[in-house]
């Protein structure tokens, strides 16, 4: 890992920690701090596009925790025991196993408005429109997912790829790249998605490693990670950092 | 009821039967349909509200239907087994119990994610803003009822006047009313919302019942329809069907 993602992760860490939730929630407040643990990787890519494109972490941080959030609500609600009824999350119990079930599904509801609050706290309202287009097919995804029956690149492409790419385009809006530039942007932002996922499934034994095997799998995370650099090419700025940032997803082991 | 009233009711009832869901909801649409029923109290005030400032239902019902979709969502999570643990709704079986638990969580993230996303559709975003603080605010109110221990003013406030409030603000910024005429107009929200919540106090024999008694809680809730006309004096404009909202609302027996 670059000295400066470990950088962006610092920062991730902090502004969440200092986070103030809206004054109301403050009865799930040890609900909703116990959600937010995790690695990371979707705010700092969305910091690390800031860099690419000249803005500070700054600007990014809030559109940053915002999609983190969105990351939480729906492992909190994922977890559930009427979903995949996880009592483990992170080697700790789940926010439900915790803090109850109603508590849960409240503190769920709760991140994803968090998250919309943060999103909505740019002049534009793009940086909630790309957020909440993601989270609806996210949605989406985990109801096709139990009802099952569906293509897997389909459901990744909803599960996982949707927020990965919100991670990218809420960066992007948040930095006042105009729309027009967007495009490459988008396509390098699936890639990201789709490598993160195999990569999932590579480590998890599932997914992908049931279709195409673990060698498969590993050589589908390559093309895809191979395809996520030659975006990179084309979106121009300065991308070392999300470039070793797609070195890391293609090696991580956990 | 006011002619114009019952218009503004039929405006809601097409708008929403005709609303296109994000795709990707598309095994959702039948719990999200089935969520969508109710009395239509807050869109129709939304569009009420347009009315007195000069500006179309059309140029509203988004935002109208963006708070209906908000209470919906309220509703499906609070019938949960984990919470209320109500089978029924409205005469029929709660989305949970007709649909599933694992769908009715899903369906009631959709619908406030379909809500913000409708609310976005506005170039300013005031609406979403508004919308979310409101939201907020309701699901802080709903873990602070199951805590138990607060008082009856302060839950209500959060339950149900928070969303009340909604319904008229973001009236008003989708009918682009600038920020400096909001003042007397969310005073008269919050008295709108008291009242509703008393009435539903007395329909329900509990809450200020328990409290006041029942002509107690009907003298409280005259008060408040009173105050509420006062500040209709002050906001200007047709307020016509706002004011007949109003009684309608202090002698509503259902």
């Amino acid at each position: 890992m670059l000295p400066r993602t470990e950088e962006l992760r610092e920062l991730v860490e902090a502004y969440l920690a200092e986070l103030a939730f809206t004054p109301e929630l403050a009865p799930l407040e040890p609900a909703l701090r116990h959600s937010l643990g995790g690695k990371r990787v979707r705010p700092v890519l969305c910091l690390a596009t800031g860099d690419a494109v000249g803005a500070s972490p700054q600007q990014l941080l809030p559109a940053a925790a915002a999609v983190e959030l969105v990351h939480s609500f729906s492992l909190v609600h994922d977890d559930l025991p009427a979903l995949d009824d996880d009592r483990e999350r992170r080697g700790a119990p789940s926010v439900w196993a915790a803090h109850g079930e109603a508590t849960a599904i409240l503190a769920g509801d709760a991140l994803l408005g968090e998250a919309m609050r943060l999103a909505l706290g740019y002049p534009t309202p793009a940086v909630a429109r790309e957020l909440v287009d993601a989270t609806l097919k996210m949605i989406g995804g985990q109801q096709l997912d139990l009802q099952g029956g569906v293509e897997l690149e389909r459901l990744h492409a909803l599960k996982t790829g949707a927020l990965f790419g919100a991670s990218i385009m809420c960066g992007l809006w948040a930095a006042d790249v105009p729309a027009a530039e967007h495009g490459p942007w988008r396509s390098f932002a699936a890639e990201v998605g789709l490598l993160f996922q195999i990569v999932d499934d590579v480590l998890d034994g599932d997914g992908y490693v049931l279709v195409v095997g673990e060698d498969g799998a590993r050589r589908l995370a390559d093309e895809a990670a191979e395809r996520a650099r030659a975006r990179l090419d084309e979106v121009g700025g300065d991308t070392e950092v999300l470039r070793s940032i797609v070195d890391d997803l293609a090696v991580r082991t956990v």
